[in-house]
């Protein structure tokens, strides 16, 4: 059988904010078969994670200096590789069946054909609907539950500051650190969302940054007693001004710098004089560092999520063409909660 | 008895580089007698340590806002405390008897008259020269011991850059980690101190830094498999290009940041990109937090220096009238190795 397979690609590398104009939706004809014995799966997706790091990949190569984004950089007019969740239509691997529901690195695309050494594993649901495995049981979450509970190491009470505390991992570890029971404030950027924040996903308070004129006062006015734990997803000035308002042995877990990601003009520039005086540690990290806590991981969201103490944050865009908008919008604060694109039924 | 006390205050307070200017030598009549049971100690100062990180306690409060320095400021036309080495003239503490040898908590002067709570121990000179108890074997050895053991948590063979690397601190890191078997460059301001850094103290290799207009490209050239360790006492430009630099999981101890102290203006902003993608830890931190560690410190150091393993650098002036100059001094770069003055002989 022969289908159509519709997929998203870049036409040029991407250095500053990204524009629908630097997409293209490319169509092709795919045969739905594969040589047994090649290894090779082809499946149909039916849900795509749309994440901020992406623009990392698609920058001009001689414009980042990390090797890992090179070695992993998205490649023009080619297929591009995503978290997502599909189902099978055809196997050359013994792993999987035709009609199998699958996880792993599929594309932005409707088909995706995976060659052996694809991270693909089969998906349990396990009563949860297929976008929870994409984004709060997926990457977004792990990289949540890992960033908070192994890289700041919280205890009960600690005072914990969430930025972009509406995206698809600050959500989480905000209700995670509530869980803890940690006082928690996060910032995001429209009244919606700081609503949603206080009374939806529990956080203790929240703000609009973009109504802050001064943020290392605003900080100061919601921790009057200081920051135990800043998990930064934005980096910029928010991050001096947690810095400036951190307390003694402070945490900093850099999961993402969304307002440098476009513009590197905006990167942070830290008061090192507090880093020493308060021993602040800044930590980078990314979530397959931590697969050694996947399980607990899982076990730990899917209680909360059963009893009704934490909530899944959705927000979900149907159909392959409108991907770039998707993603751009993540760049625009356009998104609550963790985005998701729907490709097919299920 | 009553003798003449000279000591350095402050006439006002510094928030860009010191001048002499804005020290003053006062003198007092002072008797060298106690109150029985007042606690009191007058000590003979010998060696007092002269230290980059006391400009922070002589700024403007309001320009600064780790309550750690504003708990400890220098306090204008008062006398300035200082770690040191002295011999005890006078005592109303049952601890401390006439001529003990104690280091700790002195002043920038001849005499110091230490309240009850003062930081104060008796020194067993355990055969080194007293100047080796006031720098290698007091809180600049702590700072180095413990930043790079137990904050950068270092394995043999790997990379190691330090900046400063002629300092009290950084002399002493690049020695401890050649003798751990890492692979250690340095930098310095002066073809003099790179000759010494490689020549005297076993550098792998050492550059000046004012010799190179691209920073990033100077340690590329010195690390081509990038850094695993960066021990910072500079902050500014070179923590960017130390960052941008880094191994994957790389550690950067943040000791002190000399570049900033007297310019904010030369703030670090580091690539959080890199941060991120190669989990970089950034780790501020004060010798004081590891005394746990203080015995072994002093254990193994000592061992080093018997053995003729570690050499102690030390760059001493005499005179209460030049402590203002050899701490101006630090500033731009005059010394080599730990700054001392000596005001007595012993």
């Amino acid at each position: 059988m022969e289908v159509t397979n519709r997929y998203i690609t870049t036409k040029t590398h991407i250095d500053g904010a990204p524009k629908e104009s630097l997409f293209e939706l490319k169509t092709e004809a795919l045969a739905l078969s594969v040589e047994p014995g090649s290894n090779v799966v082809i499946v149909k997706n039916l849900y795509v994670s749309i994440d901020p790091y992406q623009i990392n990949r698609m920058k001009t190569p001689g414009e980042v200096s990390h090797h890992l984004i090179l070695l992993y950089q998205v490649r023009l007019w080619l297929v591009i590789d995503t978290y997502g969740v599909a189902k099978v239509v055809a196997s050359g691997n013994p792993n999987f069946e035709k009609d199998d529901l699958v996880v792993g690195l599929i594309t932005w695309g409707e088909y995706s054909v995976l060659k052996e050494g694809t991270i693909l594993n089969k998906l349990d649901t396990v009563g949860f609907p297929l976008t929870y495995h994409v984004g709060i049981l997926g990457l977004s979450g792990l990289a949540a539950y890992a960033g908070f509970f192994e890289v700041c190491k919280p205890k009960k009470g600690e005072k914990v500051f969430v930025s972009a505390a509406s995206g698809s991992v600050g959500n989480m570890v905000g209700q995670y650190a509530k869980q803890l029971g940690c006082y928690v404030v996060g910032c995001a950027g429209t009244k919606q969302k700081v609503e949603l924040l206080k009374e939806k996903l529990g956080f203790d308070d929240a703000f609009n940054y973009k109504e802050e004129t001064d943020l290392q006062s605003a900080l100061k006015r919601y921790f009057p007693d200081g920051i135990d734990i800043y998990f930064d997803n934005v980096g910029g000035e928010m991050l001096e001004a947690a810095v400036d308002n951190m307390n003694t042995f402070g945490r900093i877990a850099v999961c993402g710098v969304i307002a440098e990601y476009t513009d590197a003009g905006k990167r942070a520039a830290p008061d090192m004089l507090n880093v020493v005086y308060k021993r602040i540690r800044i930590q980078g990290y990314l979530a397959v560092d931590y697969l050694n806590v996947y399980e607990d991981f899982i076990s730990t969201t899917s209680d909360h999520l059963r009893t009704g103490n934490m909530q899944a944050l959705e927000d979900i865009t149907s159909g392959v063409e409108n991907i770039p908008s998707a993603f751009i919008g993540l760049f625009r604060g356009d998104n609550i909660g963790k985005k998701v694109v729907k490709l097919a039924d299920e």
